[in-house]
């Protein structure tokens, strides 16, 4: 403990600003289902979509001191993810730190915990996806530290990793898949694009899919209900 | 596992359509206090009340190929209940399958699980109620059951029973109770509304319903607070 | 059990009036990080803020009683607060009960529980905080307490106690201490404007507060990252 | 509410009592994983197994009352399964109730709440499957049901339904089902008795399953580690 | 923050080692079911049954300090009572503790997060109630309160209070309601050996207590079950 | 998805035979409190303590194909470790395997989901750590990865890390760091020897690590309690 990285390597900044065009859940299906945070990574206000790059914090139960650490070693278009470790709910973040992240170019916070001011942070536009709410507010006693690699909410995130965040949740790219990510995420999007049509359409998706010789082959039976009345 | 049962014994439609204009909380207290699914169950967006006739779904965590299957089951006026054989956040559902629900005259999803894509389903004014959201997408290999008797958020649905849901949660009625219940929650209609006017001038419960007699039976004892200051 | 303290003696309405215009993360802090009540109570609707004097209520689960008994000993301005004596998620509280606390000058609900009828309680602007919305109706027939001191997510609240709440949650300040938070937390409010205002200009927190020192005492270290490609 | 359904169909001892020789792993793999209770159900003290038929319970949060009921519909050899109408923790049998299920014949108790007095359940041998421990008490005021569908731990639980359970949870198997489950269970415990000693061997399931194909087919690929040192 | 009461005034150590001698869910019965921890407090080991005098401990997340402090302050016969101010799993008590504990006469730790070496502690037979197991450590860097009322595990504990714990859970006395509460407690006792004896003959509850009228006054319905097979 | 990495490099023997002398909370204090798994995670059976080097393997919820494929890769003294790709509660592991596993030298399953046959695997002596205990069986339909870096239960897991699972939990020493973490939890040891026999002799933690000098600087007061009586 007690450690920050500094100049870490970050993704391609023209992949994060293509990612960022894509939705998470396509994101996620285009890189083999990897690197989504757990469900509980709220946002705290709805309708915004985020791309950046990762500089990560590690922190004690209770104590943001790393975060004021972390700012400093932020670049312009940067996400700070703090995680944590051990579980913990407290307030780690508000409308201050906001302004000071606001102030680097820092687009985003995911956080493993709690944040407060949700009412502020909402009209300053600062977008949050966090564990919950909580005014309980932290000390600044204890190391912990900056741009090592972490979990958070049941993720490895690297420092410089790709972190996409919309109201479908939040996706890590590994920093040196961007642009593999990208490539399939497009072809992804035509391709449902296609689906939506013939869905729209009333098409089945047993059909598109020509999935009934599988079904059948595992064994599905179609039974009649009971005739009633 | 492996079954669909085909040609199930639906709701009245004119039960379905009237219960439509009763709240959740309303027809929960007609027919006695039961049928409510678990409070976890919560609307993808508010603001939505819907009534339909229930298709119901079991399937495998992380699996959500039953519900391509059940789709083809459904009738205008249908909502698809889901429910998983263990629990599962999974995102079993997303705008895709959303689009070939509307073509289908499917009018709702409830799921004990997650779903994605909720600014898509937001916007296309699809209403789901959902254990959680999640971008984690599912396969399609193993069976389930469509039109079964399933547990869904700690209820249990049978197909063609009824499905009333809004900002309170989900409601079930079983399939032939819906005129009954539709009359039930009508004149608990009629007597809130009496009962609302008299709170709004200022009338007690405790008179309204004459509880203090039962309260000083049951040993109810009005102390003084300490003197203070 | 079964005791209804009457006449107790409240905090100062000037006090309630005064901290009403602050949040409650900053009286939070501002009284030394006591009294918030556990973060799963949420409010109903967003965007707003109250400020009362705290009439208990300790329930049995599922029975909602006591809330009726609880109406009458309140006067214009207090907030009702109801904890189950274990935990319960029935709802315990919708629009009817809303029409009679907003009769009788009631300006909020805190209850650890459910409450029902959300979009009607919206529609009315009656604010409450609660852990979860729930159909789930409850019985009267056993007693509980009124105005007795009460454990209500996790913080003691006695009767007459302020109680504020906001999009951050609930805070409960001691009935005679209202003065001096509201001293505290203004001061608070007004060093956090300064800071603000240097964040904004992208000072960091490190120099603000002179933070590198003791980040070098504990033994932070700063070590260059991997050089990689 | 407030029903007493006498005189149950029962499924047939014989039949239950074959049962009783099994695992609950085993029997509810025989009947096509279904019917096994929420792992969260748990027995008191472990190492015991027991089998027996279903007398049902529906209970209101915090009540008792129809446990007592319960009783008297009980012959020798059922076992009563209590379910909440909303999820509670309450201690809702201890002891004393025990001696009167003892004396009853009553071979155990399945509930999704808490129990109490567990000391003196484990002296008295009397076998509890409950979702968790605690003192608190109950009330008798409200009514319930007996002998009804219910929902517990998840399962739709019927009267005279069969209940199997052992230190692995609880499987519920269907009255008329009791036969057929059994001669499963049996012909899969011959499979797994040779199975586990072909894996004894050190013989691989890969290759006893003849896995491989399938697994080369989905596309499995083995990589060789990076060399390092 | 940061305050050690000092020389707290202590139950009778009379009508300690009295209830020590009865079961947590009698004394909890007895002074009319309140004061019991939440269920998810669970002993190390099981077995034990104390009593003793608390003196409680208010710590940060993941910070232990202030229970070196208490130390200081127990008595032969004292209980320690801790709680975090927001939730915390950490093991903030050890094997080494324990000996310190031992040294001074402390009876048992009562602690609302979690502990570690458990072999250890089993093998000393120093006796705890937690809400978890963990080897996670903590620091030594803010500062609590010692003997302040505290919330610990839902229920308010204040110092002097008299603490009793057992298999089924700890359950609060209330510092100067110790004498009342083992009467009542040993008339209950005796009250429930006559129902013990009473139950084991076969008596049910419905006719020892009278029930059947108060249950058909409220609607209890015994209707036949459906004739099967 | 779909990949075994195979041959990968194992943390030194001798390290971990000697770890496996030590206990987890001394291990995870040495290497500076990381590494530790979830609370959550619990022995199926208590009093063993293991050591082993790390076979992972991600699964799909509710499938466990890949637990089979990595058998084949596992050599004397391996501890297979694996972690669904999304929560998950079944039983993915029971005596079979458990046979299986035995017979391949493999000392322990780390498993952040379900088990089963645990009265077997009790008497097989075979040990487990899990998230739950759960008849729930799976399928073998989806592919995972063997040999990948993982989260299981809050924690990073590489491909011979070295696994230390007690009574305490899990923890998790970096395949390269053993000899390190060995030395630094003989010292710590060596300490911890002197100190219990201080705290047995009644020397407390505040003299012997000289805190009161920072405690009073933290502001820390003593008051003395209220004279009653």
């Amino acid at each position: 403990m007690g450690v920050v990285i500094e100049g870490i390597t970050r993704a391609d900044s023209g992949h994060v600003a293509e990612l960022s065009e894509l939705g998470v859940a396509t994101v996620h299906e285009a890189q083999g289902r990897k690197g989504l945070l757990a469900p509980y990574m709220r946002p705290v206000f709805s309708g915004r979509r985020v791309a950046g790059t990762a500089v990560t914090v590690s922190v004690p139960p209770g104590d943001n001191w790393m975060i004021h650490v972390a700012i400093e070693q932020c670049q312009e278009g940067d996400i700070i993810v703090v995680a944590p470790t051990s579980p913990c709910t407290d307030g780690y973040f508000g409308d201050l730190l906001a302004a000071s992240f606001m102030a680097h170019g820092i687009k985003a916070l995911i956080i493993d915990a709690g944040v407060r001011d949700v009412a502020e942070l909402t009209a300053m536009g600062f977008p949050v996806w966090s564990k919950c709410i909580s005014a309980q507010g932290t000390v600044k006693e204890t190391l912990g530290d900056v741009n090592v690699p972490i979990v958070c909410a049941r993720q490895i995130v690297n420092p410089g990793d790709i972190v996409l965040a919309d109201d479908d949740g939040v996706v890590i790219v590994r920093r040196d898949e961007g642009g593999d990510v990208r490539e399939k995420s497009r072809q992804r999007e035509q391709r449902e694009a296609e689906v939506r049509v013939r869905y729209g359409n009333g098409e089945l998706g047993l059909d598109i899919n020509n999935m009934r010789p599988r079904l059948a082959e595992k064994g599905l039976r179609y039974l009649p209900g009971a005739t009633e009345e």
